[in-house]
C-alpha cells in the first residue's frame, strides 16, 4: 500500500500544514480518508487522481475533516465520472452531502453509494475512537497472498508449474507416486494493515483494535496542553504511548496544531517513548 | 479601494488559477465577494486578513462560488471572532450555512445577518445578471467625498482654517464682509465605483447597471466557446463588448477556464475590443 498525507494539520489551516487527508491506494484502487477544505486542490498540484477514488471514508463530522468533500464529487463530475463512489462516515456525513448538493443547484453524474464496510480488494473497517462527537477510525488490510514454498516442492522432484499452480490454489495433488498436499507447500503471508484514528484522545478501545498494525496514523494536536483530553485529542506523547501499548510497528503523528511552526519537539516528545515515531509533512508519502 | 484578485478561475480548480474569491478593502473596512474552496488558504498564504472580514456577498449558489465559506466562518470562529458579519446573496445561501452548521456540530461565535444591502462606509449594491440560475452582480462604491478649493478662498483672503472647516461643511459664512457660499468653493468628488458580475453571459441589464464604473469585473470564462452563452458564460471578447458599451474606465477578464493555461489569447482577444482589459493572475492587487 502508498499513503499519502495530504493534509496533516487540523483545525484551522496554516501556511505549514493543510486540513486532515490521507489517500491509501494499492494496485489501482484508491481510498481517501477525510478530506478537509483544499485537499483536492493539493491533490491536483501533487499529480494525485481525484477521478481515480473508490472510497471517501470519513471518521467525525467536524469541519476540517469534511468541507473538501463536496468539491472533489463537484470535480468528479465535471471531468465526467460515471464509475459509483463509496462513502463510509457517520449518518449525518450524507445529510451534509445532499444538503449541500441541493444548495449548489448539483447533482452527481455518478452513484453514491453509502457503506458500513468495504471488503475487496482492500478491507476499510471502521472502529469506534474518543473524540467529543461521534467518531471512528479505520482499519484497511490488504488481503493475505499465499506463496508456494517452490524451492520444497523442488527437492521432492516436483518441477511442473501447472502441478505448482494447483497445489497453490489449495488442491490435494498425486503426482509421481506422491500425495502432496498444500498445507506442506503453502504459506499465507499477512496483508499489511494501516489504522488511521481521526481526532481521538487516548483510549482503551483504540488500543484494543489497533493492536499489532503496521502503520498507525494517530492525533497528536498538542505537545502539552491540559486540556487535549477536553477537547477529544491527544499529545504526542500521548499518541506514542497508545502505539506502544498496541505494539505497532510503526506510528506517524498527524492533526499537528497550526500553533507549531516547528513539530521538531513533537517528534522527540514521541520517541521518547516509542522509537518508531514519525512526523510526515503535507503530501509526503510512505511505503506499506 | 484596494482589489485583490484572490481566485480567478472557475468551474474546477487547476494549479493555474484558484476558484472565486475578490477582496476589496477600504480603510479598514473589507468586503470578500465570492469565495470558492481554497480562498481563506490563499488568504492566510497571503496575509489578507480573514478575521477582519466585515461582508461577505455571493453571486449565486454554484459550488466554486460558495463551498470556501463555511470554512472562512469556522476559521473565524476559532480565531475568536466577536463582530458580526453581513452576508448578501440569494435566499439559498442562509439554507446553505445553516445545513452546513448543524451537519458539522458548528455554531458561529459570532452574529451572521443577512442583508439585502449595505450602505456605510462602503455602499455595496445587487444588480441582476444572466446566469443559468438566479444571480447577481454587485456594485461596491466609495462615498463622493468633498474638497474645498483652499487656493480660490485664499484668493478672496480667507486663509483662516475655521472658516474654511466651516464652509466645507457646507454653511454659508459671512466673513470680513464677505458673503461666503461653499456651493462656490466645495466641490464634489465622485467616489470610485467598482462591478462584479459573477458569472454572466453578455447581458443588457448588466451594461445598463455598469454604465461609466471605474473598474468592471467580468465574466471571461472562454476564448470561443460556441455554447458559452448557453452555459451562461461569457468569451473575453463579449465582455470586452460589454465594457465598450457600458463606457467603463477598465476591465478585469476573470474566472477564465481552466482549459488555459497560457490565458495571453483571451486578454489579446479583449484587447482588440476593449483597450484597457486587463488578465488579473491570482493574488494579484488593483487600486482603485
Amino acid at each position: 500500500m502508498e499513503v499519502y498525507f495530504i493534509g496533516t494539520g487540523g483545525g484551522a489551516p496554516s501556511p505549514h500544514r493543510g486540513l486532515p487527508g490521507l489517500l491509501v491506494r494499492r494496485e489501482g484502487f484508491s481510498i481517501l480518508l477525510d478530506a478537509g477544505e483544499g485537499t483536492q486542490l493539493r491533490m491536483s498540484s501533487g499529480k494525485l487522481s481525484i477521478t481515480s477514488l473508490d472510497v471517501i471514508a470519513v471518521t467525525h463530522m467536524h469541519a476540517d475533516h469534511v468541507l473538501g468533500i463536496p468539491g472533489i464529487i463537484q470535480t468528479m463530475s465535471l471531468l465526467g465520472r460515471t464509475k459509483k463512489l463509496f462513502l463510509m462516515g457517520p449518518k449525518a456525513l450524507r445529510d451534509f452531502l445532499e444538503a449541500n448538493f441541493k444548495s449548489t443547484n448539483f447533482y452527481p453524474s455518478f452513484e453514491l453509494e453509502y457503506t458500513a464496510q468495504i471488503s475487496k480488494p482492500l478491507e476499510v473497517v471502521p472502529f469506534p475512537t474518543c473524540h467529543t462527537i461521534e467518531s471512528q477510525g479505520y482499519l484497511v488490510k490488504e488481503p493475505d497472498s499465499l506463496n508456494v514454498d517452490v524451492e520444497a516442492l523442488r527437492r521432492t522432484g516436483v518441477t511442473d508449474w501447472r502441478v505448482i499452480r494447483r497445489i497453490k490454489a489449495g488442491e490435494k495433488v498425486n503426482y509421481a507416486g506422491l500425495q502432496l498436499d498444500p498445507a506442506d507447500f503453502v504459506k499465507r503471508r499477512r496483508g499489511k494493515v494501516l489504522a488511521y484514528t481521526g481526532d481521538t484522545r487516548p483510549c482503551d478501545q483504540v488500543i484494543e483494535r489497533v493492536k499489532g498494525v503496521d502503520l498507525l496514523i494517530h492525533d497528536s494536536t498538542f505537545l502539552e496542553e491540559p486540556k487535549a483530553s477536553e477537547y477529544g485529542h491527544s499529545t504526542s506523547r500521548q499518541a506514542a504511548e497508545v502505539a506502544s501499548a498496541a505494539a505497532v510497528s510503526r506510528l506517524a503523528l498527524i492533526h499537528i496544531s497550526s500553533r507549531y511552526v516547528d513539530p521538531f519537539p513533537l517528534l522527540r516528545e514521541a520517541r521518547r517513548v516509542f522509537r518508531e515515531s514519525l512526523l510526515p509533512g503535507d503530501m509526503s508519502k510512505y511505503l506499506l
